[in-house]
């Protein structure tokens, strides 16, 4: 099954033997995810356990991340704040759910100083009182905020968005896909129903599928988690989940539904129009510095990273090519006068990112780390190119390049930039489509995804939707097989089966798949 | 001395009797600030000793603030990155200084899950085999990428900046002025020369000054620190320096020439072009969200927060009024227009931020939470204000109101706008002016800064230049007076004179004044 598994490189058609990152994706997928951070400077481990550097390139792609989905938070009405880093070891104790899906993953802060240890180091002192720990997701102390806000119906609705770091001490760990620490922003609403607390739930899941297949070119369904892979503490959890080249899913973001649960264990209560009090509704949703890992596992090659377009740091780069000084000063100054020309031009709202990258570097050099940065559109400017008064242009989407106009250029680049988004995202969903099945059989469903001996292996895996209902029986197959349920899509519709696990009556197909 | 202390409220000369923030400037100026902040729903405290919830209106300006800043860094050739929240004990550990002066207010990370207690509760569990401390500043773990990073004079420079939060357990905080969480950025750059690395430390002083002076509409002084007042480690401490309301002065932003003092404790070597292997230099700089203090301390009045429009979450408050549903939906109509049309116009490089308060609140209250917001221009909006289509207009920092016509509304208002953020910096300027002295005796200077006993009294205080001498005699006096060494103006002449403390002969003057 599974016919296509990975997109053909740039250079593929150009019989190029040796690819910019090795190993390839077919040689070792873990690997070559890690080169390809590599070769695009992207971030590299720190000097504590589990925790990265984020570097200029990676965070640059952050930065465009905030930029769209902050606006896109400020259209739907919310509005930034700041809450604490710490939060008291006990607001943890007040709801059961929530500590447990946390407790064994707290970063503890114990002492408010050091002292010298005697030995010309240093040790911890002056203990606290009360341990605090670093906020894993902040709805308790978020929470404790609300209910002091929140009397009359007429504080409601109150839609606060967070942009912060987290800590989860995870034991394994993979760069942007899981850290200890992390970036992200986190929303906190509370509402007076429980329909219009449901309306933002739905909204924001809404909000994150425009903003990763319009922004990041990559398809994802929506749907609901089951109830064990709810976030803990939530009434129910909408999910967006994204296909990897390794057809493996990855859940690209998370907005719950948290009913009254928290506003139960932290008193968020209100008087309605009729006088009578009554606990709010609220809803938390998050996605953070995972989507990068999502955006590189879904459109880089064996060259290196791919961006899209309207995320990518810069748009175009431009590589003076020179003999001498005479020459030089000519193509500098024709380099320089393009920049200009190309940053006044509008792209996607903003104006376009142009980078001139005269960098005393050997070209063949200068060339590969465009490629493996994943530079949109790359454009090569020599004395013959500059004669015809152009350039000389590469997509990196595409394996050719060709000569082309200045005029030519300028007038299309915006819709050249459009396309490349939208080849991405094109190319991501005929991979998904390639690579999804409806399985109507244990037996099958065992076959599809093999033994689970080599999770790291791309030579099985896919999306499958199947009949299923919440059972032992079906818990221990996917244990077995280090399979998930990935979620209930959404816009599935109602078709009457048989769960493939129990032989119980089952209406709706899950989407099963293994994971990140 | 010192004849102008505060400025006059807006509301002054219309002989009101009430002000809207109580207690006033004058009854209890730390309390007073307390209140603006409370008036203007700007940050409240949290449940964990000495941090604070940084609400949508005081986060408003923080968002500003760092767009404006980000650009700024931008321009000058900066990049963003982001490095991790912990660090090891053992990299303080390496620079003697750095530790003294961070040691006494680190928090401290000893395990990493919690466990139930047996007692229904939780406890920290997991111990760590080192702690690690939440970053008070990240010279160190920055300083210890840069060793890897930098090998060749070609890898230089290197000009990184971080947005991020830091840690700094105080005893003694109060909101956005010394609080134990907060936000900042912090640069961080490596050189080849001591020269270059002297230009980046002076240049991004500029920059701070630039924004501090020109958005923020807060004179600074621009100076060098004392050797005892210099951050942990700096060769120097570039600083700017803002006299409040309450004529004591406050460290808006610092710039560290840092020497090779952390590239020696982190072995920052590179190659240099003749083939040698020297120690770089570095830099850092920061500042946070203490500016936010300085803002709120330097322009607000009894009536609660005065903004800078330059920085004003929203420029322009509309406030519908009418007396029935027919009306309401006219007025309403009107108002959404305008509201459009305003928008539509850019003021500072992006459109006006214009909002339409049309909440069910009484047209009174609903003023004077427009006024303790501070918002530069508020508009109000009637039947008869229609007939006439124009609006009845308030500025922030005048007494007076006035009916004003919609088209020279819209033709005037951003001369209007850059006419208040230029009036607040010039009365800034003149208060300073007429609360700064020469002072050339000791006696002079124990009468002007009084016996020191009422550190929060603002019947005395001010800019104090004295020709000065490190020494005991000086550090006795001032810790006696409760007095600080600002700075040594980086404009002043030299002039030839005795230190009044000593009587050694000194040639410039320092600014001594009492400080948060």
């Amino acid at each position: 099954m599974g016919s296509q598994v990975w997109y053909r490189n740039e250079f593929q058609s150009m019989n190029q033997k040796k690819t910019a990152i090795s190993p390839t994706r077919q040689e070792n997928y873990p690997e070559w995810y890690q080169q390809v951070i590599r070769g695009a400077d992207l971030a590299e481990n720190s000097p504590v356990r589990g925790c990265m550097v984020i570097k200029p390139w990676g965070y640059g792609i952050w930065e465009n991340m905030q930029y769209q989905l902050d606006a896109m938070f400020k259209e739907t009405g919310h509005e930034n704040a700041y809450f604490p880093l710490l939060i008291p070891m006990s607001f943890l104790e007040k709801e059961a759910k929530h500590v447990e899906g946390f407790a064994k993953e707290c970063a503890v802060v114990t002492h408010h100083r050091l002292e010298p240890n005697g030995e010309g180091g240093l040790r911890p002192a002056g203990p606290l009182d009360e341990p605090l720990i670093i906020r894993p997701t902040s709805e308790t102390m978020i929470g404790s905020m609300f209910s002091k806000w929140v009397q009359s119906y007429r504080d409601l609705p109150i839609k606060i968005n967070q942009w912060a770091n987290v800590m989860r001490w995870e034991m394994r760990t993979r760069m942007f896909l899981r850290t200890s620490e992390f970036l992200w922003q986190e929303g906190h609403t509370v509402h007076a129903t429980d329909t219009e607390a449901w309306e933002e739930t739905r909204q924001m899941l809404d909000v994150y599928a425009d903003f990763v297949e319009n922004y990041m070119a990559v398809p994802v369904i929506k749907g609901e988690k089951t109830a064990t892979e709810r976030f803990p503490g939530a009434v129910a959890t909408l999910t967006i989940e994204a296909m990897m080249q390794d057809r493996k899913a990855l859940q690209a973001g998370t907005s719950h539904f948290l009913g009254q649960t928290f506003s139960k264990a932290q008193e968020i209560k209100f008087q309605s129009e009729t006088g009578d009090e009554q606990f709010a509704w609220t809803t938390s949703w998050g996605v953070s510095t995972r989507l990068i890992g999502a955006l590189i596992m879904t459109h880089s090659d064996d060259d290196g990273l791919v961006l899209p377009p309207r995320l990518a740091p810069k748009h175009i780069v431009i590589s003076p090519i020179y003999r001498d000084d005479a020459q030089k000063a000519q193509v500098l100054e024709y380099c320089r006068n393009l920049q200009r020309e190309l940053t006044s031009i509008c792209y996607d709202g903003r104006p376009l990112r142009v980078l001139l990258d005269d960098r005393d570097v050997r070209g063949g050099e200068k060339k590969w780390q465009h490629v493996r940065k994943g530079i949109p559109i790359r454009l090569e400017i020599g004395a013959r190119d500059i004669a015809q008064d152009g350039a000389f242009m590469a997509r990196r989407d595409q394996g050719n390049s060709a000569a082309v106009s200045r005029s030519e250029l300028v007038a299309n680049v915006v819709k050249i930039l459009d396309e490349i988004q939208a080849n991405l995202f094109q190319r991501a969903v005929s991979m998904r489509t390639q690579n999804s099945h409806r399985i109507d059989s244990l037996a099958d469903f065992r076959e599809f995804f093999g033994t689970g001996e080599n999770e790291d292996s791309a030579e099985q895996g896919g999306f499958v939707y199947a009949h299923w209902s919440e059972s032992d029986a079906m818990h221990a197959v996917l244990k077995e097989l280090k399979v998930t349920p990935r979620c209930i899509p959404l816009s599935g519709e109602e078709e009457p089966g048989t769960c493939i696990f129990t032989g119980q009556p089952s209406t709706k197909r899950l989407v099963f798949a293994k994971s990140y």
